[in-house]
């Protein structure tokens, strides 16, 4: 059973979520008090609809908390963002998700009940910047305060070497999950396995070990 | 040796860049057009100068080409964005991230040669879907079109089982690389481990396999 949502807002934020998740199979009405983008989403999203959501006649109407899942992604009027919000809460709507624009907004989103708020550029500054600081981390995936999974790019250093003459795991208490060549990814890795310069490294471990590794990696 | 970065612009996504480099030990040079917000970022970055970066004297006088990487987070005003983006060019910066607003910014940017586009807004929308559509699934990292490694939660289905009883590997072709419960992480699990309800699973594997596994896990 498909699940459904209601997006509001069609900027960059909300526009991504309705392309994604109609990408993933999902049902989704799109709403935006503009025309010009709700014609730009009828095409793609299930419905679309001309709406001002601080009206709570114009969502009732709308049969919106028969919606699983309603995300908010009006961002720089955040009065609108905030009533908009109060009223899907008042009409019962299961689960809210709303992007902030300040720790003012979240906060005041959370005490009304919003259940997901969200700073995507906040967040985003965070995650790439493991990016800028490191030439050799690709992505990571973090699972606790002390444990990372990092994808690290092998060097000249590493070229030609089996796993067994790295010794990574002894040598600094980390796993490789994956090694990903090219597009093929070889999932844990033989002992004999030859690394090629170029290859990304799927490591899990803690943060230290991981650091210690990586700088390791880097010096040419 | 520490690297050296300059951000322009310091909104949201700037400011949580130049944040997250100063909290990972870098130096960090923290530019804007606008004195309020580089008296906020006074006390954070190692220095902090107001200056419009549309001008190449300006970025000239600062020295910017002796930074190692260069992050133009200038939003809205696209062709500030893109004349700043020549300048550091032309001056010869070596690494310019900069902040796209639309693909229009993004096709311009790349041309004039900056090395690395993001979307801030766009790509935290595709991030975050991946959440709303499931409820079993917490966060993942894409190794490449066809794997992930994802982290799922165990439900009441696989409470007090071993992993050898579930066989998940053999049923789903995935295999699990780590288990979260509460804070702790056990990487690489024996077959004798129990899993216990709201256990987080690290799995790795080909997204069909993986999806096949989550909508298996949240029939209850
Ligand atoms: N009361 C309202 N009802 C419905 N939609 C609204 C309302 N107020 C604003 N919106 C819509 O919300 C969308 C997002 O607003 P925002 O001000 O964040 O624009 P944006 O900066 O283009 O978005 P983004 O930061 O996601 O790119 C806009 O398309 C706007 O028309
Ligand atoms: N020519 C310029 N030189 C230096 N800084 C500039 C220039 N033009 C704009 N800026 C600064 O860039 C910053 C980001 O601009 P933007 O329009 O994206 O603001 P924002 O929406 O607050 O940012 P964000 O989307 O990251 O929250 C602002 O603080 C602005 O003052
Ligand atoms: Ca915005
Ligand atoms: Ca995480
Ligand atoms: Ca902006
Ligand atoms: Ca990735």
């Amino acid at each position: 059973m498909k699940k459904e949502f209601a997006v509001i807002g069609l900027g960059r934020f909300g526009g991504s979520i309705c392309r994604e998740l109609i990408a993933q199979g999902m049902e989704v009405l799109a709403i935006d008090i503009d025309e010009e983008r709700v014609n730009e989403y009828s095409e793609i999203a299930t419905y679309a609809v001309i709406a001002d959501t601080t009206d709570e006649a114009v969502l009732k109407n709308l049969g919106i908390r028969n919606f699983e899942h309603v995300i908010v992604a009006i961002g720089d009027n955040i009065q609108a963002s905030i009533l908009t919000t109060i009223i899907l809460k008042e009409l019962g709507v299961e689960r809210i998700t709303v992007k902030a624009q300040n720790d003012y907004h979240e906060k005041v989103l959370r005490k009304i009940g919003a259940d997901q708020v969200v700073h995507p550029e906040r967040d985003m500054g965070v995650r790439i910047v493991t990016n800028l600081v490191s030439n050799n981390v690709l992505d990571y995936l973090e699972l606790s305060n002390e444990y990372s999974i990092v994808e690290l790019i092998a060097g000249i250093k590493m070229d030609g070497k089996t796993l067994l003459e790295l010794d990574i795991r002894a040598k600094y208490g980390v796993n490789i999950v994956a090694i990903k060549r090219n597009e093929e990814i070889l999932v844990s890795p033989q002992a004999e396995e030859k690394i090629k310069k170029g290859d990304v490294l799927v490591v899990i471990g803690a943060y230290q070990d991981i650091n210690r590794l990586e700088k390791k990696m880097s010096e040419e």
